[in-house]
């Protein structure tokens, strides 16, 4: 691949590296479907979500509703943008029956492949999902409007920055390196504050519920832990064009690394925040299914 | 570009710059994404907001509901007439492989790409944000009606106008500086008219509910100011083909700049006025949380 690399980098500007292998070695039958199957799957996820959020919102006490609202407002955005962005996989790449693979399309209507889609639909999922679990859990100590602010700061600089650096994930990677460590720091933030949070609402709630804020940790960690190993996937298995990533392997990795964290940090999150909510209404006296038998 | 411009300009009538910049110059793979993305931010916060105010209706006291009502509405049209946008982006521009840019379409299904769906989007949306905060405030002086209906005149007076303007950005400067004059001269009707309208709804309210009308009278100041700083883009960096803007960087510009004023002066002043009603609600003895534990 190196020799034509230069050439690829002129034609292709800044484009991903999705691109680069689209253009050079082409994708085989199965990653091309793997990836296409992948992509449909997270945007189905998100209306069915989007079914569930809103028919349980009568479920929890009413001081706790606006959770379920605010994951059906993620749904409903990340469903459009990840069906965005799997029609971006179709119509970037065309197969090509004398080679047997899918290649990068030319002429009409052929768009580039861009992750970018999902960058910016996290541009609204993430302060979304910050803000909601504030709605779920009691602050003992700390005040709720400058959670929610340094929520809503770092959750923005941590996409944007990111957002910037992967234009150059092929092209330059000093910027690459630079944008997503600049990124990084906003997310250890965020980290660092959700852990806060939930330490505070684990206090004076019955301990099943607050068995649950466990788990939500455990699975807002790992989840958004993904994130940045997808941003680093062209180079997981080395630096360079011949790393073991650079090429169609690493192009569905990627994808489905983002479809495992898109569902577990924006779906289950929701519904363990329901359960959460749920417990708590119970343990205050409202019961949905007593109340409604 | 200069000695291509009179061509250009014959072959494109009264196209706008964003067609002359994809004719002439074309686009980067960076410049044409990130207007792609933006679009599509667009649209998806619009649906997302929808079910936001569909689903909060009732946390306000009867009266208020028009509010969200009103939001809604707009939310539907601006869904529809960004999403239309954001497809005539996408058709009107296609990646040459050779050049490595994105140059405008020909033949099959090629629109030039034109802000026109904008306009005849606020000709929905600007009289109904500003009807819609006469159903959260109370005028102590002013007639309901006569407010409605300077409203909605002068609305409909700045859209009309600045949509006529818009159609000369490149080839009649006059025209263009005319239009959006009158335009402007209706614009500062509507940002008196409104201040007058706050001042007013602020007496005799809690003080909290009148803080927040105080940010809802800042963030329409400063959302609407962005509209013309958008329709004036192509020249922001100076008059002339030469300009630090008429290039793609004040493409991407006016598109993130009408994105930001659209969430800002559609769904934050929506989601606020639900603010404000609410706690006017609950001064008045309506609390949604209460009434349903």
């Amino acid at each position: 691949m190196k020799e034509n690399f230069e050439k690829l980098r002129e034609q292709l500007g800044n484009a991903t590296f999705e691109n680069y292998v689209g253009l050079q070695d082409g994708y085989s039958e199965m990653a091309y479907q793997m990836v296409a199957h992948v992509l449909t799957l997270g945007y189905a996820t998100m209306l069915a979500g989007l079914l569930y959020f809103v028919l349980t919102i009568n479920w929890v006490a009413p001081k706790y509703r606006m959770s379920s609202i605010l994951s059906g407002v993620v749904m409903v955005s990340a469903f459009l943008l990840l069906y965005v962005q799997s029609v971006n996989w179709e119509t970037a790449f065309e197969f090509n029956t004398e080679e047997g693979r899918y290649f990068l399309a030319e002429g009409n209507r052929a768009d580039l492949f861009n992750n970018g889609y999902r960058y910016l639909n996290w541009l609204i999922d993430v302060p979304m999902l910050l803000f909601q679990i504030l709605f779920v859990i009691t602050l003992t100590k700390s005040s709720m409007s400058s959670v929610r602010n340094q929520f809503w700061f770092s959750g923005a600089g941590m996409i944007l920055t990111g957002y910037v650096g992967q234009y150059y994930e092929v092209t330059d990677l000093t910027n690459f390196a630079i944008w997503g460590a600049i990124s990084t720091v906003f997310f250890f933030h965020i980290l660092w504050l959700m852990r806060k949070v939930i330490n505070e609402g684990k206090e004076g709630i019955p301990a099943d519920a607050a068995s649950t804020l466990d788990s939500i940790w455990w699975l807002f960690l790992i989840a958004w832990m993904l994130y940045p190993g997808a941003y680093l996937m062209p180079y997981m298995g080395g630096i360079g064009l011949d790393g073991a990533f650079f090429n169609e392997t690493g192009v569905v990795a990627r994808q489905i690394t983002y479809t495992i964290a898109d569902v577990a940090s924006k779906v289950i999150y929701g519904v363990l925040l329901t359960v959460v909510a749920q417990k708590l209404s119970a343990a205050e006296g409202f019961d949905y299914v007593k109340n409604n038998s």
